[in-house]
């Protein structure tokens, strides 16, 4: 299995903490994104979006968006599951990875903050802003809907933790004061003491040297 | 069962649209969005991310986030699939999906728009051009990526009809000019005839008359 990764996309940290979970060997080719490699032909051409991650699961069979190769895995590598409840408490994870998923992560993904930042001519200030602002609205309403603060939902991560990790490193990265979410910030320093969010981790990723 | 919802949100749309195509009743409550509904203490106390839709399963069961809801719905209510595939079918079928609810829906969705007018001081000239540049860009991928012209995988409707179609009333709304994209825009308007999809409209909803 080929994951096409980026060290810092979250969407790529995702997947890659999922596949440590399930135990799935895979080699990583690395996009630049900075360096626009995933608008090159070669890669659009496997990803008509022109996004990261990618994962090829046999020659010329390629999955996209990170919520869809996540739910595949799930079918495919049932153990151990991570939506391991009833259909009413799976629906509560899945709202709660949605709301990173859908209503944290791409408003502040790369291509729009540069669109923020360049077109609008928002700057850097106003790019910083913009990111702070919907993290910290997200996560407020997040906070409150965790069960605990040893992971979000139950006694062992979850698909919620896939998508909680990577969004509170990016927090991090721009500068959000994590004690703000005692509960979210305990959740991510638990995670990150086992190895499959270790190793998923960006710093641990061969691209992020450069 | 009932679905909080507004007429015009696509997510509301989506679940509309599910709720039909599984045959389920349900009862309406309308939060505005334009008068701060989804704000008011009342309803955050059962939405704590002040998003609509919510659907009420039961007294005080509440679940929250368009795909988490449709995919209860999908496993609760199996017939007729949304999901017909198998595991691989299906992961093509809900990256279509993503696609639209993470990469094009939120970028344009009100609260956002509403920040690059005003906070970011773009104007309404701004704003237009800011969502015909997410959508089109979302909408040039898609097209390549449907199987046909009836229906987008398939020749009946599945999960990503029900993510295509309010994207697409709401491109025509913002002036994109869909003859672009002529599968998807044939796909549409073969929805269009469908009761599922002409109860679910927008127009179709109380709400509408203001």
């Amino acid at each position: 299995m080929k994951l096409y990764t980026y060290y810092r996309s979250s969407a790529a940290y995702r997947v890659r903490i999922a596949l440590n979970l399930k135990g799935v060997d895979y080699q990583s080719e690395h996009i630049n994104l900075l360096k626009g490699g995933h608008l090159a032909a070669k890669y659009t051409l496997i990803n008509s979006q022109g996004l990261v991650p990618t994962l090829e699961i046999d020659t010329g069979v390629n999955l996209t968006q990170s919520s869809a190769i996540i739910q595949w895995l799930e079918e495919v590598y049932p153990d151990p599951p991570l939506l391991p409840g009833g259909s009413l408490e799976n629906a509560r994870i899945r709202s709660f990875c949605s709301a990173i998923a859908c209503d944290i992560h791409p408003i502040c993904n790369l291509r729009v903050i540069k669109y923020v930042e360049s077109e609008l001519g928002a700057g850097k200030n106003g790019k910083l802003r913009w990111i702070q602002h919907w993290i910290s609205k997200g996560f407020s309403a997040l906070e409150s809907e965790v069960s605990g603060n040893q992971f979000c939902f139950g006694s062992s991560p979850t698909l919620s933790e896939i998508y909680l990790i990577p969004q509170v490193y990016n927090a991090i990265r721009f500068q959000i004061d994590m004690n703000i979410y005692p509960k979210l910030y305990s959740i991510y320093r638990n995670c990150n003491e086992l190895p499959e969010f270790i190793n998923a981790s960006p710093e641990n990723q061969i691209d992020a040297l450069g």
